[in-house]
C-alpha cells in the first residue's frame, strides 16, 4: 500500500495500473476511518483490481460554524486500519494541493440537494460534488463506493455522475452499526458517555418507523409523530428533521405505498448526527384486497 | 469519418482508439462550421491520432430571447466541410441524448465568468462549462481545441479544467478573419449586406487600439474612447462593451504596461458579434528611460 500526497503521483500510479488492464476502484473518505469506511474498502478490493482510498477533510463542504477545525485527523491510525485490506494506494493530499489560490469552479446539483441536509447545511453539497468531481478526475476510477449512511449524498453523487456523463459506476453500501444500533460515524467520538446513550434514539426511531410500516401503517404524518415523540424523550437530542421521503427524489411522500426512506438528523449535545433506513410496506393481505 | 449520435457509440469508438495507444483530440462546436472551426480541426488532426468533432447546439448556453431557435443547423454541409480533414469521428447528438428530463447538474466558474460576456448573457458560461464537461466526460480527450475569438470562453474553460483537475490540455487557436478583418462567426450569416459592411468596425476598432498602443499610448480610457468613437460612426452598430483587460483575469487594467486584451461586443442590427485582440505595448525607447 503506497501513500501519495500529490495529484501527479497518484495519477501516475493509477495510469500504470490501468495500462496493465486493471479496473480502478475508489473509496473517497475524510479519514478517521471506522468499520463503515472499511466495509466500503472491502467491497472495493473485492470488486476492483486496484483500490484507491482517498483521505481528505474537504474544507468546502463544511459551513461556517461547523466542525472543520476539530474534525478528527489521524492519518497514521487510518493507514494502520487499511493495512489488512489489500489497498493499493492511499491519496492524502493537503488543502493547498487540492485548492489553488485561484480556485473558483464548483459543481452544483439542483433539486435533490435542496431539502434536508442541503437546507440544514447550505453549501455542503456543492462542496461534496466539487471535491468528488476533482477526485474522480484525478483517479479516473471505474467504480466508486459510498455509504448509505449519507443517503442524500449518495443520491446527489449518482445524479451528478448521470448528468455529467461521468463513466463511473456508483455503488452504495449498507450502513454499519454499533451493536446497539447507532450508525458508525467519525463524529461519534465527539459524544460524551451520556450523549452516546441518548444517540441510540436516532436508530431506535428508525426501527420504530420500520415496525409501524411493516405492521401496515400508511400515513407518513402519524409515523413521523411517533418518531418525534420517541426522540423527544432524550433531553440532549435536538431534532433537525425527521422525514419520510421518496428514495429517488428526497421529496416527502403523501402515503406509504412503496418503499420510502426515513431520514433523521439531530444534534446530540453539540454533535450533529444523521441516520436513515429504507422502510418497506407490508404486502396488502389478499383478504383486505 | 464516422458519424455518432449516441454517447455510448462515440465512447466505444474512442475507447477502441485509446486501446490502440492513440491520443484523442476533440473540437467542440455548435456546427455551422466555417474556416475558423476548420483551423481548429486542422490543428487537432495534426496534434492527435484520433480527432473527434462534436456538433451540438447547446440549449443551456442560450439565454431567453437569444437565437437558439434560429441558430444555423446544417449537419450535411458540416460533414462535407469536414471530409477533407482526416477527422475520425463526428459526435452530433440530439438534445434528448444530452439532457435527460431530470438533468439538474451544472458546472459553475465564478470570477472570470462575471464581467463582459457573463454580464451580457446571464447563464451563458454555466451552459458552456456544463456542456464542455459533459463532452469531456464522454470523449475523454487528451487535448481540446478552442478558438481565441471566444477569448473569455477559452479562459473560463482553462480555469474549469485546472480547478476540477481534468487531465486535458486546452489549446487556443488564433482568430480566423475575412479579408476585410471581420472575425469569422456562424452568426455572420444573419447580417444583411449593409450590416456586413458596418460589422467591419469591430475589427477596425481593435486595429486602431493596437496601433495606438504600439505607438506608445498607455491610458486605457483614452484608447477605449477612440474605439467607441470609431464604432459610433456606424448607425446600426450598438456597442455592448469595449474593454481593455488583463489576459488572465478579464479585469480592466489601469494602465497598459504589459500585453492586454481589447474585447468588443456589439449588436450589428439584430446580430450580436464579438471580437478581441491582444495588444502589446511598444518597448520603451532607451532614450526615454
Amino acid at each position: 500500500m503506497q501513500l501519495f500526497e500529490t495529484r501527479q503521483a497518484i495519477r501516475e500510479a493509477v495510469t500504470a495500473a490501468r495500462r496493465e488492464g486493471k479496473t480502478i476502484g475508489v473509496v473517497p473518505t475524510m479519514g478517521a476511518l471506522h468499520a463503515g469506511h472499511l466495509s466500503l474498502v472491502e467491497a472495493c478490493t473485492k470488486a476492483c483490481d486496484f483500490t484507491v482510498v482517498t483521505i481528505f477533510v474537504n474544507p468546502t463542504q463544511f459551513g461556517p460554524g461547523e466542525d472543520f477545525d476539530k474534525y478528527p485527523r489521524r492519518l497514521e491510525a487510518d493507514l494502520e486500519a487499511l493495512a489488512p485490506y489489500g489497498v493499493d494506494a492511499v491519496f492524502a493530499p493537503t488543502n493547498e494541493e487540492m485548492y489553488g489560490p485561484r480556485h473558483s469552479t464548483y459543481v452544483v446539483v439542483e433539486g435533490v440537494t435542496e431539502p434536508w441536509e442541503g437546507a440544514c447545511r447550505p453549501g455542503h453539497f456543492r462542496g461534496v460534488t466539487t471535491i468528488v468531481t476533482k477526485l474522480f478526475q484525478i483517479v479516473q476510477p471505474d467504480v466508486a463506493f459510498f455509504g448509505q449512511k449519507d443517503y442524500q449524498q449518495a443520491l446527489v453523487v449518482r445524479r451528478m455522475v448521470a448528468d455529467l456523463d461521468m463513466p463511473i459506476e456508483i455503488r452504495v453500501c449498507p450502513i454499519v452499526r454499533e451493536p446497539d444500533g447507532l450508525a458508525l460515524s467519525s463524529r461519534n467520538v465527539y459524544l460524551s458517555a451520556d450523549e452516546r446513550r441518548q444517540a441510540r434514539s436516532l436508530s431506535q426511531s428508525l426501527e420504530l418507523a420500520a415496525r409501524l410500516v411493516a405492521e401496515g401503517l400508511r400515513d407518513p404524518a402519524t409515523i413521523r409523530e411517533c418518531m418525534l415523540e420517541q426522540l423527544s424523550q432524550h433531553p440532549d437530542v435536538r431534532v433537525e428533521y425527521v422525514a419520510l421521503v421518496d428514495p429517488e427524489t428526497m421529496q416527502e411522500v403523501a402515503s406509504i405505498d412503496a418503499p420510502v426512506v426515513a431520514a433523521v438528523a439531530a444534534f446530540v449535545g453539540e454533535t450533529r448526527l444523521i441516520d436513515n433506513r429504507l422502510l418497506t410496506p407490508a404486502e396488502p393481505s389478499s383478504a383486505g384486497a
